[in-house]
């Protein structure tokens, strides 16, 4: 077998440009949820909010910018009524934005007694529109409640407010020698309380696992009011039914997290990075199952994209191609271990093997931090490309991996017969084109389709035909961006009807008014 | 620094012999619960057994093995009524061992509509009574659901009966290249299904985390007799509540797991097992930084024993100890990683740190399976060997780190102080020792009492003292054991208000009837 170097590939070095991105050239105005969706209906048994309402929240949380309120939907509220991508947009008169749990209480105690309906936001990320109010309900954002409470550097249990930036709690622990055990690409702006409310998966699951493992404990306000005080900081506690797993997840469906704690692991010591070209998809199978063998537990993510993705962040960014020709699929690979020197070592066994038996056939290795953050760009760029030229319809999806990458095949062929795809030239039809891109480490796929306008026919022919589809794979309809508002009538096609059953229930057991985020 | 290498450290070839344990020599019969406990009282609303009930259920089941049916307590019934550690005993009179899911349906759907209460039982190895009946509860017995349902080499996912054994199970995943994410000492008997239900934690925690990480999906059966059909083998689904977590450690109170999936991880291409002796839990504290530090992701285990385990261990089965000298302390430290030269060179730097700077005073690395084996069993077979005597008094607590072993230093004391402390000799006082033991990593501490026979005046000076000894801390009263039946009352010193009644909602929600192992 012939040894292949780091000289043979790449330098990831190799004409990065660091300009500021193009996305968002759209900014038209986004029609309200109700209209758009006739059939959801206000819950007539909320009650109405008056003036007497907005007084009682002024007393409680003092400060007069903890308060936004307007008759009239003013641009400030409307970051709070808008989702991130465009698709949903509530007409919520009030936002309350408490700093102590105390306050969240007081709040919920209130919207209790008068069957006021609220949503929890928290860095309003999400993709699938649980973050916004559909109607009228009371905003209650989590972004003044941003501190850090305790960090316990032997043991790396974390406990900070819900409303801590991902990012935020990253670099702290960074300093402190350990990592966050999630990271994805929205966490310049993500809340922690908002991540283990949606149990968000992202980059590091396949290393570090889900959050159901690694959540300590978590404090919560209940719909009437009520505090649960859990914010446990060890790693073991089998003392009755495990509540907070409930929480994970739930949606800010049955309460408010207003504070989490965490296990963080140690910062890796040395970190590589590595961007590949390959041929087919069998390809990225046969990559994928060595990675597994050779780099073992080291292996930090393995992502794959296609190549229309790597196109399309091109050409919303400008940003030359990080290898010299075009491949139909790329991985992103990283290692994080102790020791720099063996980890190199098993990345170069693999490289070696991979290279030799053909089965990537180019590639180009981080030699840095900058270099490594280039290369996830190609990566983490991919949802804000996609909003290039107006919106996406996203589907986030679980498959097992033989069928992986068939869907965005099979969507893309039906949207082709259909006559709606016209490409990034011909401007007449919605759809710009169909990609996908993915943890491949978690049989979770991101199927994307960027359109220049939410178009109800486009999203008749992908809805239900897709979760049909992934119904008869048995995979998931949301792997980890949660059903939100707009999955919320599909849940069935990954949920048979006894756990359906089971799920009214215990939302009734924690939320008998049924006033968290209806 | 002077280098040490592997010639410094003994060998654990060394003088291990194989002879056959000489536990268990107390045989004498155990008392029953209900007098034992005389404030329990049977719940009145349940029905009382009829031989037209235990007709049906002959007909359910068919196979006449698969019922056993006594009006006095054979001894074939004993073994179902009586718990491990011999300190518990219920009268059940039926015990019916279903081998499909849909024989367990049936059954439950009798039990619900006659109102007859049931405990579920796996391998019966729990330590704390929640396997056994208190008092007539109908026994189901998993132990003939014990089929491997499906493994994807691809993806690590297992599907199996509950019944499995889970030693089988991971000898089944070995020959697969993989290996269940959870070991503990009483492999050989306990199932996987019971390990679910009971969310043990074991010594692969430190490692591959916890069951709420790894469990993909379950399928269980409601007291109602539905069935819920979760066996997901997709590692995201976020679809709603993810109910399976409420039935982890959920110990038989809301339903019968019958099925399990679970993902398990890659075999590592290379163990090592090393032993040492320290002089102080100080140093103990320093060799687990060191080891979290140097070792990083290859650190699979790190185990606390302290001095007077080994001797009970020696005293039990007159094996020679593994070390020429005797220490107050013992670590076992296990490394998994797929590179054994670059694990090597990973703990021969850690051996030098610890051994250089005089933090370990000697230790002694296994050569090979056998004798890692040989070194494992000096933890592993603790719980056995302090079974001696009679019976244990036990304590699965989670303490920070701090005050670790300071629970058994003031335990210790307090029972010497009181005078009921007799050593191995002295057999006129009921207690033999008090021993320490646990895993440091997940700051879980075994606190051990081996007596010479339960006895209500020791029992009165260690319950409530200890559990208010951990609220004090803030610690666990039951890290990975959970509640059963001993520490059910217990529970509020590790769990607030607000939790309890939102636990015993959700016991409502699921087991509206309360006839789960009431």
């Amino acid at each position: 077998m012939q040894r292949l170097g780091r000289p043979l590939l790449n330098q990831a070095s190799r004409g990065f440009a660091t300009q500021s991105p193009r996305y968002y050239a759209a900014s038209k105005e986004v029609k309200f949820t109700a209209e758009n969706y006739p059939n959801a209906k206000r819950d007539s048994r909320f009650a109405q909010l008056t003036l007497d309402d907005v007084n009682h929240f002024k007393s409680i949380l003092s400060s007069p910018s903890s308060v936004l309120y307007g008759q009239d939907d003013t641009s400030e509220l409307q970051g709070f009524n808008t989702d991130w991508v465009r698709k949903y947009r509530g007409q919520s008169q009030l936002v309350l934005k408490p700093k102590t749990v105390e306050q969240v209480s007081e709040i919920m105690k209130h919207c209790s007694e008068r069957n006021l309906a609220v949503v929890p936001q928290g860095g309003n990320t999400g993709l699938v529109g649980g973050s916004v109010p559909v109607f009228d309900e009371i905003v209650i954002s989590l972004s003044a409640m941003n501190k850090i409470r305790s960090f316990d550097e032997v043991s790396g249990a974390l406990v900070c407010d819900a409303g801590v930036i991902l990012e935020s709690a990253d670099s702290y622990l960074r300093e402190r020698n350990h990592i966050f055990p999630l990271d994805l690409g929205a966490k310049g702006s993500c809340h922690v309380g908002g991540n283990v409310a949606t149990n968000a998966g992202g980059l590091r699951l396949l290393r570090y696992g889900s959050l159901h493992g690694t959540v300590l404990g978590i404090e919560a306000v209940l719909p009437d009011g009520t505090i649960l005080h859990d914010l446990q900081t060890l790693r073991k506690n089998n003392t009755g039914f495990d509540l907070k797993q409930v929480f994970i997840g739930s949606e800010g469906t049955i309460g408010i997290i207003t504070g989490i704690s965490i296990l963080c692991p140690r910062r890796s010591n040395a970190v590589h990075t590595a961007y590949f070209g390959l041929q087919s998809f069998d390809n990225v199978k046969k990559a994928f199952i060595k990675a597994k063998k050779d780099l073992g537990e080291i292996l930090s993510a393995f992502e794959l994209m296609d190549g229309l993705t790597q196109d399309t962040y091109h050409t919303a960014t400008g940003k030359p191609y990080p290898l010299a020709e075009r491949y139909p699929f790329h991985i992103l690979i990283e290692t994080s271990g102790s020791n720099a020197e063996h980890d190199m070592a098993k990345l170069e066994a693999f490289l070696e093997q991979v290279m030799g038996e053909e089965i990537v056939a180019d590639g180009t290795l981080a030699q840095d931090k900058t270099q490594a953050d280039e290369l996830w760009k190609w990566r983490e760029g991919l949802p804000e490309a996609c909003a290039h030229w107006g919106g996406t319809y996203k589907y986030d999806v679980s498959i097992p991996l033989d069928e992986f990458y068939t869907l965005v095949e099979d969507t893309k062929k039906r949207l082709e017969d259909a006559g709606v795809v016209g490409g990034t030239t011909d401007e007449s039809k919605p759809v710009v084109g169909v990609v996908g891109w993915g943890h491949m480490g978690d049989s979770n796929l991101h199927l994307n389709v960027p359109v220049r306008r939410y178009d109800k026919g486009v999203e008749g022919l992908l809805e239900p035909w897709v979760y049909e589809w992934i119904q008869k794979r048995k995979g998931s309809i949301s792997a980890e961006h949660g059903l939100g508002f707009a999955k919320r009538d599909y849940v069935h096609y990954s949920r048979d009807p006894t756990s359906l059953e089971l799920m009214r229930r215990v939302k009734k057991t924690f939320d008998p008014q049924g006033i968290m985020n209806p």
